[in-house]
């Protein structure tokens, strides 16, 4: 191809048939989730009343390295992607680097974000085993979206716990999700005993991912034919999110490209992983030797500065335990953090491979980020996501970092959704009234505190 | 090609590098505008004022029949153009129509609809010709939105007059175009003495298109260096737009298929008239027949009720006045019409075709409307914006028809934008507390007693 393209799409019949299963190329296998009452190895079986089936074995699989996936979730795939391959030039332009960017971009559906390639997964699933009715959690609102589109698709009745402090924030998302069907309530809400227990202890709360989280799971088991779904962290949300990576890298294939840097958001990981998998693939049969950057919020570090402990996946101890980088299920971010990427936890699958020195992690300030964002949007006319602007952030500082070395390096980075329902930060940011907020020591340190123990494990 | 994939999307090197000029084909030309001092036929000179000097060419050329796209455009287009031509799968299995149903949609760029088309021309010819400022207006936001991008992309200044029911009822439009830098002014304002007179008269008023452009006019005659751009009705706009329609129908052809039915929502005209123009060339020189429909809002009926006269662009009558389908440049549609669409007026291009027997117009009620909507977004999951979901009405309308009759037409529709900030609107409809409005005959009179008289041709 003589001139690379800004945007560059695959056919349809170029689209990837079979998700990625990274670990099936592991060194080293992220440690086994452990089952809270018995303090074992959690199996495929335990999982069962929390996950459709198919979940529960994707979730414990790690030897398959690529899953078909089924024409029913490709029919839906189908309307939205193969997502485009954007080169950015403009920003290039913008900031005069010799570097070439790429970005993979996934806000161009309606729900506005990647979470759409795992929500389907998740909905075709349940629908496939019969399951009657589905909950969730949401933050931001992104991932509680994308799962009411699919919902609506399948027909399969959805409640979302949606965290209050989002729910009363951003009430666009809240008519959204129910403009597709989803039941939405706010969380911490009366109609759990988990909700109801921090509801107790804190009537005031905003609430948090992790109660919300609590309170899906427990409708899910008490409720006949009803099942948890998750949008994030979780090994099954990495595999269907390597599509992402997949086009992603078959695409530059046929420009005759590779990237040198390979940048992401991470709040759970979802993006990242599955932005990174086969890339890393790559790097870990020595094909080739790219580097990997997760971008965090400062207020929000749990690689940058969690532990690498296991943990409860929610704030209210009733899910399995997973050894990752966290700040504590009680870990709550400071009220002023505007964007996503608020889990106190981190993917076992990507701590693992941070822990193992594959991965490197920066955290970045909210400022910084809103700064990064505007220009983005102002060069390359999209208006990107909070979340998404934590890579850009990091993208344009390693390009600015090629501008003083003379490199041309390639970059990628995951453009994981679009800001339309983001803009009471983008006007605090424009009116100078966002602040910044690191956590202390202390601050942390509350937050491992309440860490479990677990005998002859994690003491 | 063996199966039509859902999304087509061109390559760049296909994407079209001339706009076509409709007129250039027309059997008889629209009316001449008039110079509302003189009453004589305005001069491409008499624009200047208003507008830059390549635009008021375009606008009174109706001979060249195609324009050269400048690179300096194309570079901006190909951020987020060619944009996909759609097969609706889902929406056909749901109607179970035998009738084959593409849209082409022009929602995934940040601006969230086609007016960015010709923002960007408009930005960019203001730039080349060292103009140092624009004024515009806007309604619901789509189009300050779609300029205050361009405007960001060429570095001009940018000041938006935006409708003040508006204003005050979509914060986050106002927010998205200041983040993008532009000025954003509630009209009707005292910044203006067209806004001033208006106060004047109804201090509590919630403004209309109409007053809105006659400030933003003034205040571009009365400005050093500024210009006034309009998203809609101007020949110029519909020059631009008509990228629109030279890509739905080289996809098409690419395809093997060629439209029975063209279906658009109307407002000003702008997506209509860019949607049908190398078709409607195809009906003017007889090599094909499709039938054309034009679908507005049954509040805001100007083609379907209004009539064809000589009428001023804007409520404070100080543009040239214009040959088209009008409720009278006064009238103001109900509080209770949710969508865009609410201009008086109607494209003189598209007038004078409708007016000799081109094209169908048909009027929908909004509730209507948005059932046509939600029942889009669930199986296709591309929310529409409500202006956009007339053209899905009359689709669904058709589809069924052919159901009915068992006929296979091939309908092509345009969808134009995205919902993402009419959630309110939703919101009403799924609470069940929207209702319809349909203006009286006597609502009617009212804006009719109000068109000019000029000597000798409308007394």
């Amino acid at each position: 191809m003589s001139k690379i393209p800004y945007r560059f799409f695959l056919t349809e019949d170029q689209m990837p048939t079979q998700w990625y299963n990274l670990r099936a190329d592991m060194k080293e296998l992220p440690d086994p989730m452990l089952n809270p009452q018995t303090g074992k190895p959690a199996t495929e079986e335990d999982l069962y009343p929390v996950f459709c089936k198919e979940l529960a074995h994707q979730e414990m699989d790690n030897t398959t390295r690529y899953v078909d996936i089924p024409e029913g979730i490709l029919e839906m795939y189908r309307i939205y992607r193969p997502s485009p391959l954007i080169r950015a030039y403009n920003l290039e332009k913008e900031l005069g680097t010799p570097a070439k960017i790429y970005y993979k971009f996934e806000g161009n559906n309606t729900s506005g974000s990647h979470k759409l390639n795992s929500a389907i997964a998740q909905a075709y699933y349940a629908k496939e085993q019969g399951l009657t009715s589905l909950t969730t959690e949401t933050g931001a609102g992104q991932w509680g979206t994308a799962l009411a589109e699919a919902c609506a698709y399948y027909h399969i009745p959805l409640t979302v716990y949606m965290v209050k402090g989002s729910y009363n924030q951003k009430p666009f998302r809240k008519a959204i999700i129910q403009t597709f069907g989803g039941e939405v309530i706010p969380s911490p809400s009366n109609t759990t005993a988990a909700g109801r227990a921090i509801l107790a202890q804190n009537p005031d709360t905003t609430g948090s991912l992790g109660c919300a989280i609590s309170e899906a799971v427990e409708k899910a088991v008490t409720t006949e034919g009803c099942r948890y779904v998750l949008g994030s962290v979780l090994n099954q949300v990495l595999l269907h999110q390597s599509i992402i990576g997949l086009e992603a890298k078959k695409a530059m294939e046929i420009l005759d490209e590779y990237p040198d840097i390979v940048i992401g958001c991470a709040g759970g990981g979802s993006n990242l992983g599955g932005l990174i998998a086969p890339f890393m693939q790559d790097k870990l049969l020595g094909k080739a030797n790219p580097r990997f950057i997760a971008v965090e919020p400062a207020s929000c570090p749990s690689l940058t500065r969690g532990k690498y402990a296991y943990d409860f996946c929610d704030t209210g101890k009733i899910t399995p335990m997973a050894r990752m980088y966290t700040l504590g299920c009680g870990f709550i971010p400071s009220p002023n953090h505007a964007g996503g990427l608020r889990y106190h936890g981190m993917s076992p699958i990507l701590s693992k491979l941070y822990h193992d020195g594959y991965m490197e992690a920066v955290s970045v300030e909210q400022t910084r980020v809103f700064e990064a964002a505007t220009l983005f949007a102002r060069v390359e006319t999209i208006l990107p996501a909070p979340e998404s602007s934590h890579a850009i952030r990091a993208a344009i500082d390693e390009a600015l970092k090629c501008k003083e070395t003379g490199e041309a390096k390639t970059i990628l980075f995951g453009l994981t959704g679009t800001g339309y329902f983001d803009m009471t930060a983008y006007e605090s940011f424009r009116e100078g009234t966002m602040s910044d907020y690191i956590p202390t020591d202390e601050d942390l340190q509350r937050g491992f505190d309440g860490l479990p123990k677990i005998p002859g494990i994690q003491e």
